[in-house]
């Protein structure tokens, strides 16, 4: 993890203290999500965990945070639910950093999802975008098209220092994306960052027991957006092979699931390609910023920005959906 | 931690179907330890530690830990059981890795122990002592007194960027520690590295359930040494507040605790000043090292060595136990 805060242990009884989930049992500091501090902590009532929010997740964006958690648990969708303590809330201070805890979801992630795992998270994905329609508070995207041309500049003196054509790229694809980005496609909540790494799996051990997604998480990127960007950014992160190479029956399988539950009209098929591009553009940007202004051999593992730069090359010639696995 | 593995889903499943602990429920690397990658890894049937050892450790020295951890869980001791394969092996191999799974301890560390914790502590290793008396087999400690000189002659170099005065006093006082360093003292089974973070309590909630420890952990610095030279690693790592200060009160918890199981000879009782310096140095060496030899910013956080050049100043200046607080 990027940050890690070590809680003394007179200051976790006495926040666990506000809650009525029994005395600690065990609290253990996992390597999971790269903003915050995370712990799997163990009472005599269960597992749950304990989060810590460094100083990369805005505090005021918290509230949306958990209460869209709450929003999406109370309807049914596998996702961590805040607990309140009991005076009711859900954010409390602990180390002086705001901190919160939710339940804990058994499963795992898969580092190299098959496309029977793409389907499960189309139609998760499409249950979380249903169950969210009505979660009143938004969260505008900063990392949407409006946001990259700044976050561009800002690393435009060292972009030569992950590769010379990375300007003249960025440059002709943010004029592009400008152009084409739609703008009346369905909007509603999206979770912005659906990596493998936050979607856990259960079962599947036997043919009676099909794996099932098991749990969604992390959602400190959640927003309101194009619905259709979150596929987007799910073709990117679940679609591609290590060795580069788009898989397109992955991408048929995970449209599928999604639109089993949730269909899909013309216009968002339509603006998948693009859609695909801006993904790629955030995630290239943002990784570029990270490689720019982490130190090698620094807490956070850096992660390559020319992943990005080579699978929004990809889209940029795909002519349309077809392209994706879809007549 | 320092070094992290990640662990593919696969190789996990394929790695757990060795076992009879039923099917993977969750696995989450955990901030643990320095020296390995740890996991708390849950099946259906329960929690247990996955632990692959990094280069950190000696591959030989493994049937050693396991042996030992598996000898002292059998006779009762609080510590990590080892949880042999339907082939009856306890060590495999995962990631190219030296891996074992042992079981889960429950419990919290006490960053700020009390009295209280001192004397269980003491109670504790003494039962280990005891416990471990017929262990088979014996392994060397490379990190006693005929270690040390080699040890700070591979950083004399640069000792002075720790402090200028490093080398003069590691000189002396290895000199010192040469000519007197105890020969006849009852000799066994020791830890060597039982700070508060490897000593889990549970319970003192409430006064009729007194908190108590609930496991050792992390034996991966265990070795054939004199007995009373582990009471002088804890009277170091246990009995000087966060200020530099000694706490005399502890350290009679500690020894007190101690004795009730396994009573001290005067010769050990004399014995601790001189053993308190040589575990003063033991750290003073291995920070050292550890400082210079990892960059700033690197995964490990480095511990200071200035913390046991103070120590070692304070044992300096004890002329007898009744410096720790005994009579």
């Amino acid at each position: 993890m990027a940050v890690y805060t070590e809680v003394p242990d007179d200051a976790l009884d006495a926040f666990v203290g506000q809650y009525d989930i029994g005395d600690v049992v065990s609290c253990k500091g996992i390597a999971e999500g790269v903003e915050n501090s995370n712990y799997l902590l163990q009472t005599e009532r269960g597992a749950y965990i304990l989060t810590l929010y460094e100083k990369r997740v805005d505090p005021g964006d918290l509230p949306f945070f958990l209460g869209l958690m709450n929003h999406l648990a109370a309807r049914g969708l596998a996702c961590p639910t805040p607990i309140a303590g009991r005076d009711g809330e859900t954010l409390r201070s602990l180390c002086d950093r705001p901190a919160a805890i939710v339940s804990f979801l058994s499963g795992v992630w898969h580092g190299r999802p098959r496309p029977d795992h793409c389907a499960a998270l189309g139609e998760a994905m499409a249950e979380m975008h249903l169950k969210g329609a009505d979660f009143s508070i938004r969260r505008p995207n900063s990392l949407s098209v409006k946001g990259w041309r700044p976050l561009f500049d800002s690393i435009r003196d060292r972009a030569n220092e992950i590769t010379p054509d990375l300007t003249p790229v960025v440059e002709a694809e943010l004029d592009y994306l400008d152009t084409h980005w739609p703008v009346d496609l369905p909007v509603g909540l999206i979770h912005a960052d659906l990596f493998p790494d936050n979607v856990f799996f259960l079962g599947g051990r036997s043919e009676s027991t099909p794996e099932r997604v098991s749990g969604l998480i992390d959602f400190y990127f959640a927003c309101t957006d194009l619905l259709a960007y979150d596929i987007a950014i799910c073709l990117n992160a679940w679609c591609f092979e290590a060795d580069g190479a788009f898989n397109a029956t992955k991408a048929r399988y995970l449209l599928g699931g999604y639109r089993r539950l949730r269909p899909l009209s013309d216009s968002e098929l339509a603006a998948l390609p693009v859609l695909a591009r801006g993904a790629a553009m955030r995630f290239l940007l943002t990784r570029s910023y990270d490689w720019l202004n982490t130190p090698a051999g620094a807490l956070v593992k850096r992660k390559d920005p020319m992943e990005y730069l080579h699978k929004l090359r990809f889209h940029q010639n795909i002519a349309g959906p077809g392209g994706y696995g879809i007549e």
